[in-house]
């Protein structure tokens, strides 16, 4: 199962179907097949079938994938099984809205510190978190064993802010920066970019 | 040019491309070569030409590519030429952060209109928009010409909601909500799930 194998855009759907198999487990029927899963998020069931295949034998020929058993496979896969402290970086009004969300816990993560530049914004509280100086990430993070962050700075300080957080032993980073961040190749970048969404919208409008 | 046969994957690089060469617009060189897009953006120099070769013929054998022509290229394929009005809907946190953010307009966008369910937040001013009733969505949107949305409503809303906005003759749908919504083939959704990102970058971690 060496990560290298598998192509990205695998990867990026499997907390698709993870997240909608959570939903499905609301449903009486303990199982469910590629072709049920593939209708509600409007992807081939053989898709589904190829991408789960990387990762070995999931579902029965007849009955289908238990629908517990593959959520509790594609969490270890994707590394949810446990629960991950997340660094929130940028106090303004995005990570004011990531502060608030309610969505992170029961998907294994967890913002467990909050940090800003702004001396306005320093030493206060952000939904019952102290905001701690930037500065103070590569004293704060290593020992609280912080390996993950969101990046919600303004585009200016992206880069920069993103320095800081290597240097301070971060290897993933969810940027909501609308550039393309340089990190070296053992950090992992996602940005999240709403324009470059719409625009993808755009086209097929 | 026909839209349908080009790989989504491609299309959602676009945009990428396009962000970038934007940035780069403030260097001296007005070329820049796939090579050097590439490297800005951690994808390979054959993959960009691939993905251009889609829509033609771009740059030129020794001097690469004309970035401003690249940029007003990608522009018109993306349909982001124009700026399109958006109707907002939820002025939740989400929608809070939405309404006050300075890159949609550069870039092809404009929050035009704002929506909620909540009588409390009905009427009130979100950075100099009213807030409309959802229920006022198919009063309000055709006769605006408005085709797009950003969907900012608790999961539980997100569907209704995205069924009353295609009553509403949208076109294309930004969904926050972290479920996938069943929309009729002739519109468009694309989510953005934090936590799906964030599970994407653990399974390399």
């Amino acid at each position: 199962m060496a990560s290298t194998d598998i192509p990205d855009i695998v990867i990026s759907r499997l907390p698709i179907y993870l997240r909608a198999l959570t939903r499905m487990m609301d449903e009486v029927n303990p199982n469910t097949s590629s072709k049920e899963l593939g209708e509600r998020l409007g992807i081939s069931s053989a898709q589904i079938r190829k991408d789960l295949s990387h990762f070995g034998e999931f579902g029965k020929q007849g009955t289908g994938y238990d629908k517990k058993k593959l959520i509790d496979q594609l969490r270890r896969i994707l590394k949810v099984e446990r629960e991950w402290d997340v660094a929130l970086v940028g106090a303004g009004a995005i990570g004011h809205a990531l502060a608030h969300y309610n969505g992170f816990l029961d998907r294994g993560f967890r913002i467990a510190m909050i940090f800003d530049s702004d001396p306005h914004k320093i030493g206060t509280q952000l939904n019952g978190f102290e905001v701690y100086d930037v500065a103070r990430m590569s004293e704060l993070l290593p020992p609280n064993g912080i390996v993950l962050a969101m990046l919600a700075v303004p585009a200016e300080a992206a880069q920069l802010v993103a320095n800081q957080l290597v240097e301070a032993g971060i290897k993933g980073i969810l940027s909501y920066a609308p550039i393309n961040i340089a990190v070296p190749e053992t950090v992992r970048v996602q940005d999240i970019d709403p324009v470059a969404q719409l625009q993808r919208i755009t086209y097929y409008v």
